[in-house]
């Protein structure tokens, strides 16, 4: 986590799952009134509060600044969660701006803290935040003077990431570019040049602005539709939670009993008595605790109608 | 801002960006601690700690909590940034299980709260967030028994978001969807049924898939045939600058003198002097301030390969 090192007396902290508010608020604190001192202090109703108190407390040290707290505090103080947080990363504007820096060229920290507007401070501990969330990699080399090893940091993954949120269908996803960088691109002999990459980039840019209208497009009709759905099955059947797992499997394109009995809470039985009643109406295939649409039997009960939109 | 209301006497507050973080904490330490009363001190290096001081206090109320502050820490209650941050919002677990129920019913909040693992004080505050950054919008209305009316909440917006993030490319685009669920779709005869609907839903799912893999392509191969650019233009001409400009305007297709010269710390004249190299290795167009890549000169420049990697 992010205060490792300076945690040794924090053993037992209860997870909470936001450690990294505290560190803000402390780096905030700190940033906007250059303390070198900052003292907690958590009042328990149980205890009331009186002046002259000093509750258990815990010292650890944050950059220059030398932190107790009670216990009470400790909570806020969790383990980071296991799979980058993207959307976090993204959520804070310097982040955005280091990130689109450091895909120009290799930056060392007074580089990037020189190319955005706030404090060095606030930079490290972006940096940090990325570094341990594993968006970026770090390592020292020798500057082109003499002197200490800068700290230089490169982004350390290829991902591109499609979010959808509509009043009827929220969903994401995350598409592995691979490697990739290190593996150059065939390109044809007279483009094997700068002015061809660039060129070539170009068309390939160009591509991406149709994708990108073919996506908005699609998306914009399966929102379109799937109000449709909703408002058709409530007015014709009016069960919810049918209706919940119908909408679950369209977005996901199956689910599982498990999956279902989770976010309806409800046993698995009355997932699946539920899923059976939907297949009166929408034909399921219900296999190894894996629910999807049956697609043939859908189109059979529409008199066979296989290239239904596909315009 | 989020305590609004509450916050009369914390005028000629400093802005600081990341107002939500003391009201996380402070909801953190209340849910796990149970917390009537809250009182955090900071003190001021210049005035040394002393255990009975007792400097110069605001105290507020966040739900049933009662807070006290010294000045020092009003700088973290900053005023919200003006546009709505997606990605700050899909930064959390619960926000995002939260919108996932939305978008299947409209919910009111025992509901929503049902549905989710963490406290109602959470689900409140993440309510609060996502309606105060315009993602969700409230409104009121009779239950359907005997009692208050219930506040029921719907998504607010509808797009889609791309982000691609690798080690050469940093860029990310929302696309609008339209008001769009008004709007039925116009479907053929024989699929204007819940059936016939589901089946459209799934071929455009089908088609979506598809267009998710080309797009997967095209930024793998943008990414690497950025590498190679960046890789080229240093080794043949070298300077960082002009590598800065030439990515900038490849990645947003084209960049204002005035967004040049923020971003690399130049003065316009700089930046056009700089440009001006550029253009004799990469043709530019230069007019009204606007930089592009004069795909035209390039062509020429390249012989006429005006298909180049079409394929």
């Amino acid at each position: 986590m992010l205060l490792s090192g300076e945690t040794n007396d924090l053993d037992g902290v209860r997870h909470f799952g936001e450690e990294l508010l505290l560190y803000d608020l402390l780096i905030g604190i700190a940033n906007q009134s250059h303390l070198s001192h900052l003292h907690l202090k958590v009042y328990n109703p149980r205890e009331p509060f009186s002046p002259g108190e000093n509750p258990q407390v815990c010292n650890l040290r944050l950059n220059d600044h030398y932190i107790s707290f009670t216990s009470q505090v400790w909570v806020v103080l969790g383990m980071p969660e296991k799979e980058p947080d993207l959307f976090y990363i993204l959520g804070n504007k310097v982040r955005r701006d280091l990130l689109s820096h450091l895909t120009c060229t290799e930056c060392y920290f007074s580089f990037l803290s020189s190319k955005v507007s706030v404090s060095s401070t606030a930079v490290a501990k972006h940096l940090k935040i990325m570094e341990r969330e594993g968006i970026l990699k770090s390592y020292e080399r020798e500057g082109p003077f003499i002197g200490p090893a800068r700290k230089y940091y490169n982004i350390n993954i290829a991902k591109t990431y499609v979010v959808t949120i509509t009043p009827n269908i929220f969903w994401y996803r995350g598409l592995d570019l691979g490697e990739g960088s290190e593996v150059p691109i065939e390109l044809p002999e007279e483009l094997k040049n700068l002015g061809g990459m660039v060129l070539t980039f170009r068309d390939l840019s160009k591509k991406l602005e149709e994708v990108l209208r073919e996506l908005q497009a699609i998306e914009s009709q399966r929102n379109r539709l799937m109000a449709m759905i909703k408002e058709t099955y409530l007015k014709e059947i009016g069960d919810m939670t049918q209706l919940a797992i119908l909408h679950y499997v369209l977005l996901n394109g199956s689910a599982t009993v498990d999956e279902l009995s989770d976010r309806l809470n409800l046993k698995e039985r009355e997932v699946l008595q539920k899923a059976s009643e939907l297949d009166r109406f929408v034909p399921l295939r219900i296999k190894d605790g894996v629910i999807t649409i049956d697609d043939e039997r859908l189109k059979a009960k529409l008199g066979g109608e296989g290239d239904a939109g596909e315009d």
